[in-house]
Formats: structure tokens, C-alpha cells, sequence
């Protein structure tokens, strides 16, 4: 699956994921008033809401784009309802060409990582039929209790052709609490980023693995050493935009041939028209906004990158 | 809401948790056979299926335990009508008068981690109305990704009188490629369970805080350690039963009082039956098994803790 996320990123020349985790405050009144309407005040109305504004970004910017990147919790939140939400956008997403990473951030133990592996990238029998259940191609996982946790996930991405990324330095300012915490001389995150190798060995796809990493924008300088670390590992970049990572400080996070990283933004791309610079698109036009902000996310990257 | 637990687990003198995870292949045919006819094999049939089977079993138990602990991953795994089974199962166990600890290991940050601790915990927004989607008691928590992960939970908990309990060393056999390695001279998991005291500090709820802790009962001697530098954390001991944790393993979790710890038991439970000494019950009389493997469970430990 990392071989066609690659082929994605060089197809549309554009190393970004969009991050769709919407909320209530950023759907315009011309989605929400016909759906309250509708529906009343309800969990399933705010699932319709969500959908209606995840695919009018979808269809502004699918063109643009390999991947994008549901956060669940923003799904969950609004219970059942918004977990169909999230369920119509990964579909939807797929049915527009693209590649979705579910951030989910799961993370258990034997039996129990394999059924959230099912759950996200695998499929379940029930009775002599097969289903799969939320079918993202990669999803994002925490690596805190060690192998048992993740060797499940990667054995169905191994079987069913899909891919994870283990969080190893997230973009948060107290990430450092444990993560920067120094074992033997180097950071926990650098010894969670060898076994990232070492899960990792065993399932390549052409020149990357289908076991990536997570290393946040906001930390350039350990991205640069992540990046030598885990030479096959893609990593996957939260953290730009809203959260303060620029293009110039993401140069360290790829290879020298341009590829090694994706770059997310969420609030950057989805609420683009709540901010300044894409005011004059004005409400309606919110996705058009978003369609101007995938392209000078694009261009930044890409022009710090030399391309 | 940890006074609300314990005065349950005072009333019922069961220091215990039945582990809600269940797996088709613990599905009587009974179950099985009428759902399938209904739904076909669908995974709303498993769904249904699913459903019953807790059902039967908290029929049967719900007099002798104060808490139940769905592992969310089991019924996620049957995507959106596995999760209607997960909330029909929290309803009912609180229908039933049952404390629902959700195990959920969720973990992010900030406002997507708010969203998480909404989701199991809180309450949400919809227009000028207002849900509370799964409505858990207790959630548990990943803490890879430090405080800022944790703390938007904690604020939810004073809102909302719930807890969290944090993982701080887990029961499986490779928790300590990370947890145990050592820091300052003294392993990540004891740097976790300092901060599980700090985030708890201002969140008491008589003698125990709204934060607790998940410590596995398959590792004893730190089960001793962390229980001296908790002293008001209770501690959720997964790993008793099927992963090998005995009564006389987990003394050393309890305070001189007898409290301090709740102790889960899952298959050991609920799939009682398939066990050589609950044969005799039958796969018709399954809850009946998990009446008496809790019955078994609850004087195995509090045997071991002299009462």
C-alpha cells in the first residue's frame, strides 16, 4: 500500500494529506440550517452536517491530493451517527481515488490489536461471510505496550496489502515528556524508531516498508534524525499550519529524491476560509478556500524541497 | 465516580471486573443459530448475536459484581453494528445498576483528545442540544503522548464525575521493550505512574482520585512497587485468569484496607464454559458458568487477601 500512496504523492506532485477532522464551529450555516432543519437538533444531524462538509472539500481538492487523514475522535464524538460519518467519508474518499489514514491511534495488546487491525484495515468472518468493516488503507498506532501491539496490525497489513504509521515523536509540546526521555544515551522515540525498523523489515513495498512513522513538524531537528534513522520508513508529518511547522522546516523529514514524507494539515486546509488570508472567499465558498490552501500548502513544500 | 466504584465494590465484596470481550467462537449455537436465521450472516446478525450473549452474562453476574469492562476493540472490529452492540451493552449494564469501565486505550492530543474524553466521558454539542454518546464510567488511556493528552480527560472527569485509569505497566509479556527500560535510574513506567499522581493530584473523590492506573497482575513484584507510589490511584489489574495472574499474585496491588484495586477477568469469564472445570454446565447453561467462575474468581481472591 506505501507503493501506492509513493505513486499517489508523484502522480499529483503533491507530498500533503488532508486532514479531515471537522467541527461543528467550522460547517457553514448554509450546510447546517437545511440539515437541522431536516433532522433537528441531532447526533444524526451533525453526521449529515460532517458528511455534506467533508465531501465538498473531497470534491474541491481530490484532484489535487493523494491522501487524506479522518481523525476518529472527531468522528466518535458524536457517538454512532458520527462514526457513520466516518464511515461515508472513507468510503467516499475511495470512490474519488484516494488513499485514506485513518488516524486512529489504536493500540492493545495480541487478540485485541488484531481485532482494531481488523477493524481499520482488515476484514471479519461472520458465519461463511467476510466483511470489512472501516477499510482505511493505513491507520495510526501507538506503540506504548511494546511488539504485542503491533505485530498484529502488521501482519494483516501483510495480508491485506495495507500500512501503518507508529507514532514515534508526536508534534505536541509535552510530547517530550516521555518520549524525549533519554534511555541507555538516546530518546525513547529513537529506540520506539528502531523497532519501527525492526516491524518494519519484513513487509517492503518496493523502497519504503509498509510499517511508517509519525514525527511532528513542530520538532525539525529530530525529524532530521529520524529521518537517518529509519531509512525505510515513511514518515508521516502532522503538525503544519495551525500547529506552527512551516515548509522550510520540513526539508529535513524527506530523502534526498523528494520522497520519505507526507505532510498533514487539518484546520489549515479544512477551515481555510475562517482565516485571513482566504476571508474574501467568503462562507459559501468554503471549499473553494480550501482548494486555494491545499495549493499553497503544495507550493511551499514543494519549493522548500527545490522542486 | 471512584467513591461510586468503591462503595460498590464494598457492597458486593467482589474486588472484580468482568471483561465484556467477547469473540463469535464464544457464541453458544443456541444464540448463533436464531440471529443468523433472522439477520442472515450479516454483521448486524453478529451484532444481535453479540449483544445476547453479554446479556445473558450480566443477567447472571450483575448481583455479584460492581463493574463490568467492555473492550471496545471486539465490537469495533464489526464496524458500525458492532459498536451499536458495544453501546446497547453500556446501557444495559447501567440499566442493570452496573459501573461500565470502558477500555478504550484511546490517546491524542489536545481538543482531539477532549473529543475521545467526550465521546466515553462527556457530553457534546449539537445546536442548542445536548448527548452524551457512549456514556462510559471510566475510560482507559494511552499516555505515550504526555500530558497533553491526558489532562483534556481529566477535565472532562471533574465535569462530568467519571474517571480514567492510565496504562502505566501492561500485563502483556513484551510491555517491557519500552515501559521497563530505565530513565534517571528508574523505569518509564515508574516516571508514568508519577505523572498518573500529578494528573490526579486535583481530582480526589474521597481517599482515591478520579485518575487511576493499569498495572498487569502478570507482573507482581512491580505491581508491589507502583502500589506504595500510588497511594490514591486505584489500580485496574488486567491479566488475571487466562494470562496467568492468580489471587496470591495480586495481594501485593491492594492497600491494608482491602482496597486499592480492582482485578479483571475476561475469557476466564465469560467463556467459562469451554473450560475443562465448567464443562459440566453446558453450552446451554454459559452464564450459569460465568456465574460460578465469578463466584470462583471473588473467593480465590479475597482468600488471598485473608477476608
Amino acid at each position: 500500500m506505501i507503493k501506492n500512496l509513493i505513486d499517489k504523492i508523484e502522480k499529483t506532485g503533491a507530498p500533503i494529506v488532508v486532514g479531515l477532522d471537522p467541527k461543528m464551529p467550522m460547517i457553514p450555516q448554509h450546510i447546517l440550517k437545511p440539515v437541522f432543519e431536516e433532522y433537528g437538533e441531532t447526533l444524526e444531524a451533525a453526521s449529515e452536517a460532517i458528511f455534506q462538509f467533508n465531501k465538498a472539500i473531497v470534491d474541491a481538492t481530490y484532484d489535487l491530493i493523494p491522501a487524506v487523514k479522518p481523525q476518529i475522535a472527531m468522528y466518535e464524538q458524536f457517538g454512532i451517527p458520527g462514526l457513520v460519518a466516518f464511515q461515508r467519508t472513507v468510503d467516499y474518499c475511495h470512490e474519488k481515488g484516494l488513499i485514506v489514514i485513518g488516524d486512529v491511534k489504536r493500540g492493545d495488546i495480541g487478540s485485541t490489536s488484531e481485532s482494531y487491525a481488523i477493524a481499520h484495515l482488515g476484514k471479519i468472518q461472520v458465519g461463511s461471510k467476510t466483511y470489512a468493516p472501516f477499510s482505511e488503507d493505513f491507520a495510526t498506532v501507538n506503540p506504548y505496550l511494546g511488539s504485542d501491539g503491533i505485530t498484529p496490525f502488521v501482519d494483516i497489513c501483510k495480508k491485506e496489502d495495507r500500512g501503518i504509521f507508529v507514532l514515534v515523536k508526536t508534534s505536541n509540546p509535552s510530547s517530550g515528556e516521555f518520549q524525549d526521555r533519554i534511555i541507555d544515551g538516546k530518546p525513547l522515540y529513537e529506540h520506539v524508531a528502531e523497532k519501527v525498523n525492526s516491524w518494519g523489515a519484513d513487509c517492503m513495498d518496493g523502497s519504503y516498508s509498509e510499517v511508517g512513522a509519525v514525527v511532528g513538524a513542530t520538532y525539525p531537528e529530530m525529524g532530521a534524525e529520524l529521518r537517518k534513522l529509519m531509512p525505510h520508513a515513511y514518515i508521516l508529518v502532522p503538525g503544519y499550519g495551525a500547529q506552527g511547522g512551516r515548509g522550510k522546516d520540513l526539508v529535513n523529514f524527506f530523502n534526498p529524491d523528494g520522497l520519505g514524507a507526507i505532510v498533514n494539515s487539518s484546520r489549515g486546509i479544512i477551515a481555510a476560509y475562517q482565516q485571513e488570508e482566504y476571508k474574501k472567499y467568503g462562507e459559501e465558498n468554503f471549499a473553494e478556500a480550501s482548494r486555494a490552501a491545499v495549493i499553497a500548502m503544495k507550493n511551499d513544500i514543494n519549493g522548500a524541497l527545490g522542486k
